[in-house]
């Protein structure tokens, strides 16, 4: 009995708190990407401006209540980036033209052995229809571009072909209804493009960088927090946990990769720049965050080595490190990355030296339990560095492929960089929650 | 000149060739979960049945051309699983219904000023509630569960408010619009559910311990796989890699989640089954999936171990392997896991066993290169058996969580479950490729 008072008594509490915590949540989610708050705005916007259809006489009358579709599509179509928007928007404009004439064809087709026998073949029309096109959005390909564009079609032929069957003129039916969702679809368009327009592509080219960031970071701070005993190490582990958002990161990059693709050219990226190539460097960039989640387990035991042993660890880490930056900063200032080379050639080096510094170790007979723990590591590490190379040379591939040019000193505005680091993280956030 | 004739020539050639591949497409979608054959039928029969009203007298007169919004919500609302039909369908209505009367309300509050007004006064209105609820769709919490309410909420309450301002009986039309929007749920639903249903919550459960069972069949591979030369490996690898699809399962997971709490009591799934849990559950097996993937690099390596230690290292993958299989079918059969216990101690024993050898094998001074290849695999092992020790207490959790109960052999009926297993793996391809 007590414990359902407790619980009576803590409901208003409860709710109490809910919404006393409502403006920090306001708060925190402006500030994740503060590009929300322009896009919402962007919404409302290009909603008003359509609806202005509704209340202008000479408008109105021309499209009569088809005006309801055009507000429809835009609320439908607009997405956060212009490459989801224009996709949509294509898919949708297409879909309709399409599913419209075939539907329009089948009315008539349903229309010619007589009354009592259209409804009959109507819906054996819409039956046919509606199975195969929802087949097909079960095949991969047409899933990843053209689910929308699908779902409209079949809604479209069902509406004009069996709406058809009330209202007497189908062919200015649906003439009206393409005309106010290409309306509808161009004004969501055009805000989205013109005012202040969040691109996908840029996006995703600083996730790229911004996850290489976080494996150099790791990298750097592993070094020293492996050596450092466990009480004095829960303060700055923390900041080394940022690599653990690209280990889930697939999807969100392959909606990303789905959104550039509808992208015209913008900023520094051409038309036709190679958006699946980032699937591979992705990808490649996964596999080094899986070792680096091994090496985070390691950190866990406490390790005492020599202080020979120590320093090779370090020099190895930092050097990853190092190139990894220099990578993260080629794909920023999209520039081919040429100084990496000497990083991955002393990280090599220096992995070198610890294995034969661990092999001269065991003669002479150190602590076996040590040279146990840390041959693990150096054997992660040299798994990070085989990485790292990889990743390296996908990255000359973008280089190649998107024709990146020599800067007169290839090397990034640091304030920039930090910049861009911070907006990145946000951008990561947002884009694994839209894309779900 | 030569290489366009050969693009040209090729060019029938392509197409001939893609024609030619897709019955075998067709066919591999098909066979890869055939449910997919199923739902596209029923989507086919929703439709046709919802628009029955347009081709009886009796039904179309009381909606009339009400009854598009009937087959509209059919088409956006029937997915592949019960959970997110409901989920979409409930959405909508409550979505509609809400933003239906406080469209109504505004559509009266702004008739107030006068016909000048108006326009101008319902323009505001549009503008402020479609900004403030695009904006509420970036709130995690909404994201998940109310995404698709919300953008219904913005459109209600824009097609009531505005189209109110030309349709003089606002009231009727919002009421024939809620009415056949139900109407078109209700079909949705009940095909949904009472044709073959497709419960999100039984491809969640049988996902989780699909996944357990593909970490088994790589650890009891990965013991003799790992002794045996690289030149006759090739073969038998590919039957190890099923654990990959483990490493990028979060988010069709947590998709399948967010279905399965929409979805009423149904088979051996109790109301309120705990399907939070598998969240957590799933990310303890991902950490493990991340450990072989370390593990599974080390198999490139050519190693030569003395019979002894190759002997402790398949026996500790081995016993790992069973514990995780025992796991398997404990969440299977749905009881709780009692055996596995045997299996992991055996395995902490059989490590503990390995450990040793290594390190007396040093004072042997045996090949130091082997010493240190041989270390990482066994501190990884180690790491595996800490996860698999993880992985066993969250079953037990979900086994008191569930009530599950003993059955009187506990054991799974094994060819039950080889077919469980097959379906199963294209259960993961399909929600991985749906939840996109």
């Amino acid at each position: 009995m007590e414990a359902s008072v407790v619980v009576v008594e803590d409901e208003p509490a409860k709710i109490r708190s809910k919404v006393g915590e409502f403006p920090g949540k306001i708060k925190k989610v402006a500030e994740d990407d503060p590009r929300r708050i322009v896009h919402s705005f962007k919404v409302g916007l290009a909603i008003t401006l359509v609806s202005l259809f509704y209340y202008f006489d000479p408008l109105y009358v021309g499209f009569g209540s088809s005006t309801m579709w055009a507000v429809l599509t835009v609320i439908v179509v607009f997405e956060f980036s212009v490459g989801a928007t224009l996709g949509k928007g294509l898919n949708r404009g297409l879909a309709t033209f399409l599913a419209g004439t075939l539907g329009f064809g089948a009315h008539h087709l349903a229309a010619l052995p007589g009354d009592k026998i259209q409804p009959i073949l109507l819906g054996i029309f819409v039956f046919i229809l509606a199975t195969t096109v929802s087949f097909l959005r079960f095949f991969p390909r047409m899933k990843v571009r053209y689910d929308y564009g699908l779902l409209m079609f079949i809604l479209t032929f069902c509406l004009i072909s069996v709406s058809g069957y009330r209202d007497e003129e189908v062919l200015r039916m649906a003439h009206k209804r393409v005309s106010t969702i290409i309306i509808g679809g161009f004004t969501a368009v055009f805000v989205c493009i013109f005012i202040y327009p969040i691109w996908a592509g840029h996006d995703l080219h600083n996730l790229a960088a911004n996850n290489l960031e976080n494996l150099a970071t790791f990298l750097q701070g592993f070094g020293d927090e492996y050596f450092t005993k466990s009480s004095e190490r829960e303060s700055n582990k923390a900041s080394l946990q940022g690599f653990k958002s690209i280990l889930n990161s697939k999807q969100s990059e392959e909606s990303l990769v789905n959104s550039a693709r509808w992208e015209p050219r913008h900023g520094r990226f051409k038309f036709r720049h190679p958006w699946k190539h980032y699937l591979k460097m992705g990808s490649l960039t996964r596999q080094c965050a899986y070792r680096l989640e091994a090496l985070n387990g390691c950190l866990y035991s406490d390790v005492q080595a020599s202080p020979e042993t120590c320093a090779k660890f370090q020099e190895t880490c930092t050097e990853l490190g190092k190139a990894m930056n220099e990578l993260a900063a080629a794909i920023k200032t999209m520039s081919p990355p040429y100084s990496h080379c000497a990083h991955i050639a002393k990280a090599k080096n220096a992995a070198g030296n610890l294995n034969s510094l661990l092999r001269t170790g065991l003669r002479k007979d150190i602590d076996m339990v040590e040279i146990l723990a840390v041959a693990t590591v150096a054997s992660l590490l040299l798994d990070v560095l085989a990485c790292t190379e990889k990743i390296s040379e996908s990255i000359h591939e973008l280089a190649s492929l998107a024709h990146f040019k020599n800067g007169k000193d290839g090397k990034p505005d640091m304030d920039k960089q930090t910049q861009v680091q911070q907006r990145s993280n946000s951008i990561v956030l947002n884009h694994v929650i839209t894309s779900e």
